[in-house]
């Protein structure tokens, strides 16, 4: 294992480098803001391969001109239940930060609700849209296809994206339970961190260039990532392309991958999030019947809850260590 | 590995077998039809672990009071967009039956809607339900709870349920692309066919009552089921919980066991179904937009479509070999 060098530094100075360096290569301020409260959110978070680690990946996007800077996303709410927002090819945190509220509002009104984004371009976690909501008092599913990287079940060849899923529970003046996971055993975002710090990968991450299993990032990166649990999280994964690509009208992974001009940026693709409101579907006692569960599984040994790893993170609003040469290739852009 | 004796009976009379049974046992025409025509689609499609298997159990809910064999659902929709069923302590199928058009109403109508079904039994598979929505050209997607009978990843005692979920995709003239699958990593039925049939189970299903891994489905029957996928798969059935459970009222599955009288039938419980119209959230060229991406899929070498095994077993309508000691046991009923 490599020793890495980190330097400590504050979580404003975090979102203050990420908006100097996104409004440097063309980014207006509404964008930039919204994505520097993504990274910011991830570092403060301790969700590291969704964090400043994007940022040269973003600079890239911008750059080659893929990912429009001052994107300005349109909405259409001629179907009440359903909010669509065309991302103008920006960026997706935006055209998240304009459509949430709405798609709350529509759930919060009927009971159930649905959103569609299209034309955005996802490098972030999903965790911040079903938080969003939850915090809100609304249950959040939110999904996204990638670009092809998982071999479904059975087949040697990348097809689905690392299509990730995220879920929300609330609870009243707690955070939420949620879950934010990729549909493959691991995220490529992990893999690459595992490659640059001399990590091992743990079994059924993935295959090699050659078709066999391997522990080794740099042999997986070149390879084919492999989907959590089999079959069944091969069909989840399924699951999540018809959601995330059939449901929008936007890009399939595998279509993704084809369009894509390889610049190290996010692909471009759609985003379903779904918001339901428990106060309207069970009816007033819901969260009293749901924290009675909640302790009993809290109680239980070994188990932990997800999301509590990162809401404890976040209870610190000290300095974080953040991995020097990363930072400094950030600083010199 | 055991020799299984079998004998050749035809679809029909499997649901007039099953239609004749439950009737003496005191389920009312509605009702019975229901149950029926679940049962004798499950042994049409070779569901096994749904189909006569089951009738001892229904019985055995009937016999024992538990279950009321003449029971009414009624409907509440003073929610637009939700559909919401009161089963009556009956079983699920005919809340089913009665609900699933009104729920494919509102959904062709706002783009999205849900239905939550209370008070009832559920015993059966959840691909009818989700199969229904997507014969109406609606995405479904379905979750219930269960008993006690997994432990959360990380943990050595029994607390969710087996916690299916089904997911159906639509397609015109063409069954629906669809799972219906236990988020254990195999659902207690089949632990339970395995047991009777001196099968041995694959790694990771479950811990004996020692709290060590086993493949012998005795030991897992008395010790406890573990989720597919560790802690990924886990996540996955904790929503279903929250979904079935928290957003019913009805019971999770750690009551449900608490307040079952063991008679061997279905613990009480809720469910879920959520419907979404794509024709709606996506446009008029939803279905060409998939299909394309679902021919590539079919096109890898190694794939299997989630559902086709069964929709091909459905295109014989000829004679089902059954379990020979299991259908003179139901026979004698």
């Amino acid at each position: 294992m490599l020793k890495i060098e980190t330097e400590e530094i504050s979580l404003k100075y975090i979102y203050d480098l990420t908006f100097q360096v996104l409004t440097k290569y063309g980014c207006d301020n509404d964008n930039a803001s919204a994505l520097s409260e993504i990274i910011h959110d991830a570092e403060r978070d301790g969700s590291l391969s969704h964090g400043l680690f994007r940022i040269p990946g973003y600079v890239a996007s911008l750059q080659s001109g893929k990912v429009k800077g001052y994107a300005e996303p349109t909405i259409d709410k001629s179907m009440p239940s359903i909010i669509s927002i065309d991302g103008n090819f920006g960026f997706t945190p935006l055209a998240l930060k304009k459509g949430l509220p709405l798609l709350a509002d529509a759930a919060g009104k009927f009971g159930i609700a649905i959103m569609k984004i299209t034309n955005t371009f996802h490098f972030a976690a999903l965790w911040p849209e079903t938080e969003f909501l939850a915090n809100k008092g609304l249950v959040g599913i939110a999904c996204t296809a990638a670009k092809p990287m998982v071999a479904p079940s059975g087949a040697k060849k990348a097809f689905f994206g690392t299509n990730p899923i995220s879920f929300a529970w609330p609870r009243t003046g707690r955070p939420p339970i949620v879950f934010d996971m990729a549909t493959s055993r691991l995220a490529m975002g992990d893999v690459q961190i595992a490659a640059r710090d001399g990590h091992q990968l743990p079994e059924g991450t993935g295959l090699g260039p050659n078709g066999k299993y391997s522990n080794d990032p740099k042999e997986v990166i070149k390879g084919v990532l492999l989907p959590f649990g089999g079959y069944k999280g091969s069909a989840i994964s399924l699951m999540v392309e018809l959601l995330s690509a059939g449901l929008t009208g936007d890009n399939f992974s595998y279509q993704a991958g084809e369009q894509d001009n390889n610049d190290g940026g996010p692909p471009k693709g759609g985003e379903i999030i779904i918001a339901i409101s428990p106060k309207l579907v069970v009816g007033d006692n819901w969260e009293n019947h749901t924290s009675k569960f909640l302790k009993r599984l809290k109680k239980l040994e070994g188990v932990r809850i997800p999301g509590e790893r990162r809401h404890r993170n976040r209870m610190d609003k000290g300095l974080r260590k953040i991995n020097k040469e990363m930072l400094e290739k950030i600083r010199k852009l």
